[in-house]
């Protein structure tokens, strides 16, 4: 198909008739159909359900250690559910401590901490007069969400197909004290699905900044969450690298069971190293005398370790995998060579990151919203919902079915392409 | 018995040799025992075993409105936990939010936020030169703890048998807008076991504080915590008589099931008005997708309601109410008269609070540890730790079997005497 760039301003015009037309048959269907979060599908739950029998009231309830579960205690998390959620990170159970059901919860309360408390002894942040953070884009709209919350001024930093742009990443960090951390999504990155490589990885441990508590706010989402069997790229194990590197301290890395077991009732896990668990529990203590030990349990004796996570995690590949393709391959047919966007193929992950032309983006959500398609908003891929280009939208196969995904998908390259040659024909 | 305060010097001497000797024979036993925490014991987990078996794989997983609990979402938590935490505490589902295991960490985040971001609109309390809270005295350590680490002055209000000193809470609210709240554990309070009176929660609730953003945090920890089934004290619900005097924002009323059903994996939940709750779930949304709805569902299939909570509670009583019993027992036994301490007797909750001659508890909790029974630190039921008469010892009778408690009080009896006597020797 050739560029629409090259069209003539009565080929644009007789493919926007053409177009309209079309789209107005898609909007007489009265779709209803969401790819605006990263939500499992019931199909993917349902693959968790062996999860509800695992612990009975014939069950023992001890940990490993000894620790009733019923009980009160265990700050840390129990021993087998640290253990699992380490080997999960690719890092040791001693750098683990398992929380409640949600990283997002983590995170937060580890931004409030530094803003109340400061980090291992340095001011609180809401003593200082400006904290800046680094913000790969595109990106998690709830990591910008937390960071705007507490007034933190957010700088985009673009990603490249290695990760973020490193060079722009040392330069900023090693030049501005009031830069006290990045959002990183190091595997699958959300939108993208981009894996840092290892070069990112140690550029990343190896950085030098200049304010003693800056953190790199390691969100491991995605580090089992492969769609293909045979080509699961894996990434450098961040907390080791900082070791080496002798920043032991420069990262907190975080990691959930929400997308494995249940998005409403996993487990979810803080890596991190001695000093800054010390620092973390010392607040913990206060905050809590402990996190649901059962769930904990409940985790660690039905998925056993990392093999029993990957076993499992076919499963949900199984039922992601023809939704992705099925999204791909509509966008492939459909817009490969008209020039109205760019897209790439994600190895895991939620998510499809869709490149508009600039000026795009908003108009194409909207008109997918008209027609019963809701996508996740435009601009929310950037701080403050911003996307200095208007050009990237976020699909997320994960909810509907795959029957609905292509309903969907048909409807959003229509809208594309109807966007496109509004905006061709403006320019004529 | 006669009041030690008349024995002469040779009588106490006497005494003081033989108790030494019983002492040092209890020594010799070796206990090991922990009286210290409000912690349930195996016997009082038990009760509850029918949880673990209320869902299963075959289990409908929607609650009553159709939400999935597995998935993400429902930031309020579900309609029927919702119900079942506003039955304990004597409110309506609509005003409260069901969290995740620990009321706690619903304490601390309400001050965290009130800290970073204010509440309704008010200036952060980080951004203010002093914040005032009252701490009615003795009372809960962790309350305290909270307030200690944000750096809050701790102001000390007595208590009476009707709840706190309501003239100079009245007081001191009035006059002075650094104070922006009071901790409050309503009913069997800890560690003395009161429940305030009528008059006292009407007085709460017409307070004129001079500063807008005050609050009382209403611990409603102990509810539905009875010993007896004759004799439970009601109190008023405070949201309803803060919204008949006008006041309907100034209060935030904690509770949870940590001591109904499990203390590690309970529901926590947070009742308060309409506009608070708007005010909180702001913040809320920006920490959480939703609270664990799975262990919510649990909790509501298997108490189903208020009745439910009640007979269950029942359970409890028969485990707590001997050890209860034994405790009072022999202080009334080997204390009444003697003028060496005053106590009282708690119709439900979780403690006795103990009063011994001033100047003398911190010594008779450090002799009860020396031969090995473990009781909460002396001061810690006061602000930094800090008993002005050092008189105060929370006993918690929860955890010991009642063969050990009796033995463990027996023990603390004699040091009770011991101290109590070389402090009179001192005095002549």
């Amino acid at each position: 198909m050739d560029s629409y760039k090259q069209l003539s301003k009565d080929e644009l015009l007789a493919m926007k008739t053409e177009l309209e037309a079309s789209y107005n048959e898609k909007k007489a269907l009265n779709l209803k159909l969401d790819m605006s979060r990263g939500k499992p599908s019931t199909k993917q739950l349902n693959v968790s359900m062996g999860i509800m029998d695992t612990l009975s009231s014939e069950s023992s309830l001890l940990a490993t250690d000894g620790t009733d579960c019923r009980n009160y205690g265990g700050l840390d998390g129990i021993p087998e559910a640290r253990q699992l959620m380490a080997e999960m990170m690719g890092t040791l159970p001693d750098h683990v401590i398992v929380f409640g059901n949600a990283s997002l919860t983590i995170m937060y309360d580890a931004i409030s901490r530094s803003y109340t408390h400061g980090v291992l002894g340095s001011t609180p942040w809401c003593k200082l007069d400006c904290v800046k953070f680094l913000c790969p884009v595109p990106g998690y709209d709830r990591h910008f969400a937390i960071t705007e919350r507490f007034g933190i001024e957010m700088i985009n930093i673009p990603m490249t197909d290695e990760g973020p742009d490193m060079d722009m990443v040392e330069k900023l960090v090693s030049s501005d004290a009031a830069i006290k951390g990045i959002w990183c999504v190091p595997k699958y990155s959300n939108p993208q699905g981009i894996c840092y490589s290892d070069e990112t990885v140690r550029r990343f441990a190896n950085l030098k900044p200049l304010a003693e508590d800056f953190r790199i706010y390691w969100d491991n989402a995605y580090a089992i969450h492969h769609l293909y069997e045979d080509n699961q790229p894996e990434i450098l194990d961040i907390i080791s690298e900082c070791e080496k590197a002798g920043n032991p301290d420069m990262v907190y890395e975080f990691a959930s069971t929400s997308k494995v077991s249940f998005s409403g009732a996993g487990i979810a896990a803080l890596a991190t190293s001695p000093a800054n668990l010390t620092d973390v529990k010392n607040q913990l203590s206060i905050q809590t005398i402990g996190y649901d030990k059962l769930n904990q349990l409940r985790h660690a004796r039905f998925f056993k370790n990392l093999d029993g996570l990957r076993a499992h995690m076919k499963k949900h590949a199984d039922v992601m995998r023809p939704k992705f393709e099925i999204v791909l391959d509509i966008l492939d047919i459909e817009l490969s060579g008209t020039g109205t966007g760019s897209w790439k193929k994600p190895l895991g992950g939620y998510f499809i990151s869709f490149d508009s032309m600039n000026g795009c983006a908003k108009k194409i959500v909207e008109k997918c919203k008209e027609a019963g398609v809701v996508l996740t908003n435009a601009g929310a891929t950037y701080p403050y919902g911003k996307d200095p280009d208007d050009k990237n939208i976020r699909i997320a196969p994960s909810f509907p079915s795959p029957e609905e995904m292509a309903q969907a998908t048909e409807l959003f390259v229509l809208c594309v392409k109807l966007v496109s040659i509004e905006k061709l024909l403006e320019e004529k």
